[in-house]
This record gives structure tokens, sequence and C-alpha cells, in this order.
């Protein structure tokens, strides 16, 4: 009897990207087979695509990227209680051991053994099925959307920012960078009951994309004097919190002058630079605390609640659909059409 | 030169209350002469009005009771920089000792020594003018107003209950009693991003308003079992955080079974009973926290930022309306029409 | 090819113990076989024996007690990689599950589905050889002695107390009750830099050894007031944070008011009333907290580390020891002896 | 009548200290005066003798330094209840203003308007006596020196560094920089329970007393490789917490690599750069914290508890005592013997 197929995306080499069919995968005892419904296409995934590699992770075997899901499960594993067939899910993408300090800890985003999808040599999900251990899928209320699922992995970050930033209702916060990640950041901001939001970005479509989400105003951090413009929008009271999340040299070097006394910044973008400048003076004058952050830690049940908050609007950064066949199309937009693409949508079943 | 007058209601003794003229304060160096708009009726105001007492405070002597209210700033002592004539302002009535060990780490509140507004020997401001120390006046926006300012302070209590509750987005909350507290708390419970709500009251118009500002459901304890009705509400997840505003002493003693394991209740509404049974093999058991709360500190400028979130509705509270003259029919509504009224505003100008 | 036996001490019935041979377990693949050096008798293992049930842990079928042990690994299984044979190890006696919302949050002591020794229907340790999966095996330093790998155990809710309180240097702490945990309590207060240390229980020779421990005073409940004697001892300043361990119901009445405002208590012993009265306007009034406290998590490495420090005395506890074959003996002493006898001590393999 | 006079030494302006007599200043209504027993020269008294300003500070006219002091009370004001003539106490030198939100908010060292002592335009206290707020006076216990109490004032940099690390018992510490402040810290390190401290200094004689004062190993970053000598130190376990007291360019650019994932740092040395080349990505990747340290908070009455502790050699760092009238020799000796001084102390009564 033949293994049924599935049609999946596969990395090659660098720029090459080919659509074929592989087996379906057969679900562990404690895994459920999701029928992907919609992946978006992260950063990290155009990175592996142009570069094969991100820092100290290779690419050295073809590779299925894709992390960001959602779907419906159509089996389970034979010990499987938590979910069921039909079920609407959102599926968090990293299986971390269970058995180290940081997993004890209630910090599994550190565990150094984790499996996670798209980060070589695991395989993602740009693909119509894929198994996962069914404690790591969380089934979604009828009022989310397949796509709001599959951007909880994003707005996870964000999310995950504002913990890290011990965020408070009745904090001013200013994130740098407007990509999905930042513009996610305000909606994760506003999930906080966050209403004093700032936010800048080199590009103007991406602004106005930020205002229409909810920041109360935006900079323009070439044409106007952030520190100043800051101090302006405040009316001089400073900024509790930073998320910083362009990764740009320059943004986090001039960081430390952007928070008041006692403020807290939360570095999310990743640099490309071994080192940066830092004001390490007035961080020890200011009495300011930098976080780093890696991923999210037990975001999505939060986050899946918080999603029936007023005003939340996280689709608006979906701004291109593709089906998986026309996956290349999708890929070269995400990475070329930084003005007017946002986050790019695959529908493997379409 | 006489000394100007202003229109004062003074409590004489329990059930006596007179409306007469008495000086206008003169504004310390630090202090402001605050106008004031409006200030509400608190319970503590109405249980000195009927007992004269409440715990360890008496009063001993004639007193002005009242302490929430927001006015205009009409005079400032000779030292004051951070307000000015013309300002709007919500009063926060306790001004602490700065020096003890609760001023020096942040928890003002708790200052043995502190000055609060009707709780004797300290007058309050059912009166035309209050003066107040400067930093304990708090600008308020053009958006927000009088009204809103009054109410910040019994809203600050269900922020500080949302802060000692250690509440984050993604928690189901539980509030019981649904006074003016209870139902301001519903409304803190939102500025934290808090979208499952449930509240319970014995009384069905309260139960209908605390809908009407955004709790998910209601129990109604006389008709329903309460353990029972949120195992099914919230799906078998259980509540996250219990806040218990009513102080009756039977809604206490059950209360550690309305939170999950690892759950928070924080206790607001104070029982008249000396010693109230409590499980507290359940409490160990399911490792749960329990946590008093004695006012608030620190929440207004906080509050007074988060007022600018969607779907804010404190004014709801506000059922009656009246000028000081007519303070003692004002005190016998808030007293007496538990049914029909929440919160009673005074307005001294009128 | 017969199996190999060992020598076990089983739990038939209520005060009926047997010796007999068994099974050496065998390891599973992520599991080792520890040859027990030593292990001691819990409170709650003289329950069993007594009572047969603990609350809703209820003996059923023949067990085998005992939680609290140290021993040498001598198999590992396949897949092991932390401990290798020959390493002397702590066993920390409870496996979660590590895919619910406590294991993933860093709660695991919460676990709905731990599986911890000795209580029904998981059997304890009582016996020459335990598998335990491997990452639950902790390694022991040369200078720490088998007993003392033993005793981490009970020590860890000590350890466990003083996280859950916030304990911080500079506080004093109150420790209520001085049978093993109360008095390995104290040993936890000076592993966390605590040197204001009072402790009470109702018997002197309990006292006289929590003296010894490092305790700085201890009351007598019965002939002393203790609320009075903690001012003499302060000097007024209060007590910042409790540890009750007794169980005992007046004292967890009277608990509230041994604190300072905006103290702590920590709740340990169990009692065996249903409800307790207690003191909940002072609580209020006071802003307290309380926190249950459910056997401990995350508390072996940092204990292991933590017994370098200077003065540490924890062997003082232990007053008897027997070898198994005296099971009998020596859990009636443990049951009995409550003057004379503080932690009974059995070796398996003597 | 004449007023009294009292001897002080005076910074006239960079290099030129005089010591004449001035006024003993007259105690306000909430001050006391203080006789000074000792008092010690602290770097930042050094950089103002050297340079003249430190940072933003400028020395304008002329100052009198010095803010590590104990003595006794001797005269109180009108309003003092806190101490009384014949006290011993300890100074703590910065009065903040009481009002702000960060005074407000239990972080009253970054008070924008504080009044630290020997902070430009405020004088310090190498003077006989010396006139401050009571509720900023310490009593000492009759155990503890006035040397003791003089170096509360920098012990509380390393105590305060404990808190913004979050130590807790277990965690392994590495101290970069054996200054005074640095060796102090690994004093405040065993106050907080740890165990496990690791130091390092290019000075062979500073690393010596890092030794001797409780540190498990030292590493002398010029010959040896830091990052692998801690993993062999720590069994591969790594930092937890990284406290750097130096200053030293490279060896904050180096930090990151010196705590693992998850991992914390404390900046306490400042550095002369105005930017420092980082290494973010790591930071980020591991997601490690970052926290600027400024002066302390809270910390005098913790730490006069904590000096109870066993094993507590604060007094090894003092290695120099002048009388003030050889304040210019105390200074100078400061100033250049690196390698045989650490702490100069002052007695200006001798």
């Amino acid at each position: 009897m033949s293994q049924p197929l599935m049609t999946a995306a596969i990395l090659e080499k660098p720029f090459e990207m080919t659509v074929k069919q592989i087996d379906i995968p057969k679900p562990g005892n404690d895994e459920a087979l999701v029928k992907v419904y919609c992946i978006g296409i992260c950063g990290s995934d155009v990175h592996y695509y142009e570069h094969g590699k991100i820092g100290r992770y290779v690419v050295e075997k073809p590779l299925i990227l894709g992390h960001e899901l959602a779907g419906e499960v159509v089996e389970v594993g034979e010990h499987v209680k938590d979910v069921q067939v039909g079920d609407r899910v959102a599926v968090e993408p990293g299986i971390p051991c269970g058995k180290c300090e940081y997993c004890k800890g209630g910090r599994y985003n550190l565990c150094p053994d984790v499996s996670f999808m798209a980060t070589p040599p695991v395989d993602g999900a740009w693909a119509e099925y894929v198994s996962v251990r069914s404690d790591f899928l969380h089934k979604l209320p009828d009022d989310v959307s397949y796509e709001e699922g599959a951007l909880i992995e994003p707005l996870s970050v964000g999310f995950h920012a504002m913990k890290r930033g011990r965020v408070q209702p009745g904090d001013s916060i200013f994130i740098t960078g407007l990509g999905p990640i930042g513009l996610l950041t305000i909606e994760a901001a506003k999930l906080f009951g966050i209403t004093e939001i700032y936010a800048s970005d080199v590009l103007a479509s991406r602004r106005e994309l930020a205002l229409d989400m909810g920041a109360k105003a935006v900079i323009d951090p070439i044409a106007e004097n952030t520190e100043h413009q800051l101090d302006f929008l405040t009316d001089g009271n400073g900024i509790d919190v930073l998320i910083e999340t362009s990764g740009n040299a320059r943004v986090m070097s001039d960081s430390v002058k952007f928070v008041k006394r006692g403020g807290r910044i939360v570095y999310v973008g990743m640099p490309i630079e071994d080192k940066i400048p830092m004001d390490m003076l007035s961080l020890i004058d200011s009495e300011i605390d930098i976080m780093g952050l890696f991923r999210y830690v037990n975001t999505y049940p939060a986050v899946i609640k918080s999603l029936g908050q007023q005003g939340v609007s996280i689709e608006k950064v979906i701004t291109d659909k593709y089906p998986l066949s026309e996956i290349k199309t999708a890929i070269e937009v995400a990475r070329t059409e930084k003005e007017k693409s946002i986050k790019v949508m695959i529908y493997p079943g379409k």
C-alpha cells in the first residue's frame, strides 16, 4: 500500500525553492496531524532563502521552511487527549526538551535542545500537513480566524516583549522598527492596556499603518530628531519602555537616550554587526534595564484569550496572499517589496 | 479684613449633617487651593454618617466627609511648580509622611502617619474649596471629565487590586460584589487588558450593569452554585484571580474554592466579623496566594493615562447627582437605595 | 534466569508493615537505578501508616513508603547522559507531566499529573533500590554527605517557603512549629542570608534545638504571649515574614497578628480542620500577603550549592538511625517520641 | 556670642585641599548633628580632587568632600523623634525630594532633585560634624563598629547590585574589578547566601584579598582566558549573574559572553568612554538582562541587620587610616597606591 503524499515547498539551496510531493508525516503517540490552512513568511524564512544560514544555524540539507501557522486537526496519536479531529488550532512551532533547567524553570524558549520548525535541521510547515506534539496545539475560538491563528506566532514575540519589559497600564511605549514584528508589537501593547504608544520607521507606508493600528504618534527617524520628538510627544515625561525591533545598529546605539531614568529597553531585532557601540555610562547613570528577547514562552493561551479585546486589528499586517504553488513569487515579494508588503500569507490547500 | 467664606457640609454626629459657612482654607507653601467641581459619596462616608466610626477610626468632633473629588486649581502656594491656576485636577486624598519605611519603599498607602481626607480627625472635601499638597494633584487631560476625575479614587482601588493580584492579559478574573468598587474593578480589569471577566452580586440590577460595563458573564450567588458556574463558564480552566469586594463573610469563606491551583485572591471588601472561617487546607494544597488590599498607591498617573483606552465606561456608575445643599438627601439615597443607586455625586458649586 | 531481588518495606494496611523480597526495578530508557544509602521518615509516611490516607490520597493496595533519600547510581538507561554509574545523588521524588500549564510555567509542583513517591498509588523508596528519571537525580559534591542529600527533600520545603515569602536579607522571620520542617526552615532562612530568625514550639526540647541551629530567640507559646514577645524581640519593628509549619489551628488563627503591616505569611503545615477562623479585616487593613505552599519546585540544584555556606547544620535534625529491617521500630519512634525524636533515618543497605 | 567652630577639609580646586575652621552646622527641625567618627575616601572623592568634576557634576566653588561615614548624634532638631543624643549612627548621604515619581515609587536613588553629599554643589562630611535629616541616620547595634558603619555606604552599592541582579541562593556570581566596591560586593553576595563567587582583577594583591574575603576562585584577566576559565570553574554550568565594577571598557565589551543563557549583568563601574562596543546579538540570542546601577535605595536597615551574619569581614578592605589633618597624604595614598591601598579611612576627631 502506498504512503499518502502531500505537496511541500523545499529550500534546496539559497534562492532555489522546489515544490514537490513528499510523504505525509505519521503522527507519533503524543502528536496530532494538522492540515495547514495558512502559514506566514517570516523574516527568518527569507534570510535562510537568501543566505542559507542565520548565525550559528546553517541549512546543510534541503529544508522545509515556515513556522507561523494555523490549521485543522485531521488525525491524532494514540495518547492524545487535549485535541481532537476537527479542532481548529494555532501551532506553536518549538518543542523543548522538558528536562533542562530552562524548561523546568518556566523559560522553555531558552532550552538548548528545542526542536524549532524551520530552524535547520528541523523542517518547517510550508506543506499541506504537519505533525506536532499535541500540547503545542492551541485551540482557536470560533471568532478567531485561521489568519489570526497563524499571526499568533509573530504577535507572541511582541507579547513576550511586553512581559520582558514588565509593561504596565499607564506606561509610555516606544517601538522602533515597523516590520511585521514591530507592527504586531503595537497590537501586543494594546492587549496590555497601553494607550500611549509611539513608533518609528524610515518607511512612510509603515508609519501610516502604525497609526492605523493604534499608535498615538509616529516619528520619521530621518527627518526628525527622535529624542526631541519623544520629549515633545510625552510632554517631557519620557518613555518608560522601548521595544527595539529594527535590528538597525544606529537605532540600537542611540536607544539608551530614548528612555527616561529607570526605563526599560527590550531588544528584539537582531543586528548583523558583531558589536554595537552603546552608551553604557548613561545606562548606569540612569539605572536603565536592558532585556534581550529570544522568541517567546507560554504566550499562546494568553494571546488567544486576549484577542477578544476591543479594537484588535492584527490582520491588517497581511498584505499579500498566495497558494503554496506560488511560493517562489511569494518569497520574492516578501524579500523585495518592503515598501508595499508587510506579511505574506501562504495557503497550502489552495 | 474679613476672611472669605465657603459652604461646607459637616457631620456633627451620626445622622446629623449641617451645611454651613466656614473659612476658605489658605494653601501652605507647597499646597494649592482647589475649587471642588464634584465629589462622590463613598461607602466609608456613609458608614461614618451612620456609625460615627470605622474600626479604630472614631469621629470625635465635627468632621467634613468626602474624598473622591476633582476640581480646578484657583490658587497656589509659594513653592508650587507642578500645577498652576486654571489646571483641572483629580485630587489624591491621602498625604503620607514621606519618611517611614513604607513611604521610602514605594508603599506609601501603608504609611502609619498618613493624613487621609475624611478619616478622623482629618477633614474631607464636601465643601467648595480644599487645600492639598500640590504633588497629590494630578492634571486631567481635556478629554477626561471632572466626573471621571472624581471616580479615579474608587477606580484606583480596583487598579491597585490588579497590581496586587499580578493580573496579566490572558488571566480569567472573577469579581465578587458589585457596588461601586466592584463595578469599577471591572473597568480596572479592562484597563489591564483582561477580556475574561466574571462577576457576581445578589442584586439583579447590579449584575445587569456589570454586563453593560463589560463583564463576560455574571453569577447570581443565591440562585446558582458559584463554583459549578465558574467551572462551566471557564470551560473547566478555572479562575486565575478573584477580587473580593463584598466584604460578605460567606463569600469570603467560600472564596478559596473559586480559584484554580496556583490562583490568587485579592480581598478588598472589609467584613464586619472579627474572624471568618477559611479553608486553609485547600489554600495550602493548591498553593494559593491571598493579598489584602488597603487603598492604593501610585495609581493616579497610570489611571489617567489608561482612561484613554477604547471602551472605558466608568461614568456609568454615577446614578445620582446633587448639589452640596442637598447633601442630606444625597447621603440618604446612598445609604438606603442599594437597588437603584450606585455612585452618588455631589456638586459643591451648584 | 531469575530476576534479582531486593529488600523492601511495605505498608500492607494501617499499622501493618512487612519487610520482604521483591524484584529490583529495571530502569527505563531515561531512568537510572539508585542504590538507596539512606532515606528519612516523613510525617506523611507516619500519617499513611496510621490512617491509610491523607486527604484525597488513599492507600488502596500495599504501598512502599519513603521519599527523602540519597544514594548511588548503579545502572543507567539507554538514553541517560546526565548521570553515570558511581555518582552520588539526591533523589527528587516527584516526576511531573512536563506538558501542562504548571509544568511549562515553572511551577511543576502544581502539576495535577505528577507522580510523587509514597503518595498512593505511587511507591516510595523504603527499599534497597529505586529507579528514577535521571533528570530528577541531583549529583552531590564530595563534601555533602548522603544524610544531607536525603535531608534536601524536607529542607526544600523551607527553601521554597523562602521563595514563596520573597524573603530578602534584612528581613525578620518567625517560624511557628519546630518539627523537622520547622527546624530545617531555620536552616533555609540562614541559606537566604537571614540573621533575625525567631521560632516557637510547645516542646522545650525543640526550642533548644532551634537555638542551637541558629534561631536568635525562641518563644514558648504556652507560657508567653507571642505577639508581645515578638514586639519585644524586634524592638517594635515587627516580623516581615512568618512561616507557619505547625498546622495548628490556633496558631494559624492568630497568625495575622504576628506580622507587621505589609508583611507576608507562608502556610506550610497542613491543618486537620476544614475551616480555620481567620482575621480577614486585619489582613486587609494591613495589606498582608498570604501564600500557601505545596511541596517545592526547582530547589535541589540551588540547595545543593547553598549547603556550602558557613554554619550550615542540617544534620542536627537526625536523632535516630535504623536499618531497613527495623522499620517497624523506626516508624513507631517517629510516631510516638515527639519529645526526643526529630528526624528518623533509615539505612536500607545495613 | 561667637558661633562654635569645627575643622573641615575643603577642596579649593583640583589638587588643592585646605584644612580650616568653619562654623559647626546648626541642625534644622528634622535634622540631627552628628559628630563624625570616621569617614572613607571614595573613588569619586579622588576623581573630584583630580579632575574637579565627574560627568555633569562640576565643582564650581570650594567643596567639602566625603560621604561614607558613621558617628555619634550630639544634638537633635525640634521635631526629631527617631534618634537621640548618644546614638551611634551610620549616615545615608543622599536626601531625595520625597515628591517625585521615583521617590513615591520606591526608587528614591533616581530622584532628580536628590541632595547628595560631596556631589557639587552639596558639601560632604570630611569635617568634625555634619547635620543630616534624621530619617537618613541609621542606628548601629553595639556589635557593629563605626568603621563598619562607614563602610555600609560602599557596601550598599554591592547590596543594591544583588537586588538589581535578582540574586538568589544557588546562583553563581562573577565580580569583575576588585577595588573597594568589587571587594565589598563579595561581602554583599555572602550576605545574600551566595557560595559560588568568582572574581577577577589585574592586580594580584586584590585577587588575594578577594580569596581571603570569600571568593571561591579568582581569575587573572591578563594571564587567563576569562570565558574558558569560568567554564572550567563552573563545570560548564556558567555564570548566573555578573557584577561589573571595574568600568573598564574591554571588560564591559566582553561581558555578555561571561554569563549563561538567561543570565543577568549588573553594571556598576562607570566607564570613561562615551560608547562601548557591545555584543547585542548574543544579548538577544541568549535573552540576557542588563541592569545599570546608580547608588542604592533602602539598603541601610537591611545591611545593618545582615552584618550579624557569620563570616562577615568587611573591615578587611580598610588598609589605611589617617586623622583629618593628614587628608592630603590620605587622598594621595588613595589616588596613587592602587597596589597596596584599598579603602582609606579618615578620623576627624583624631
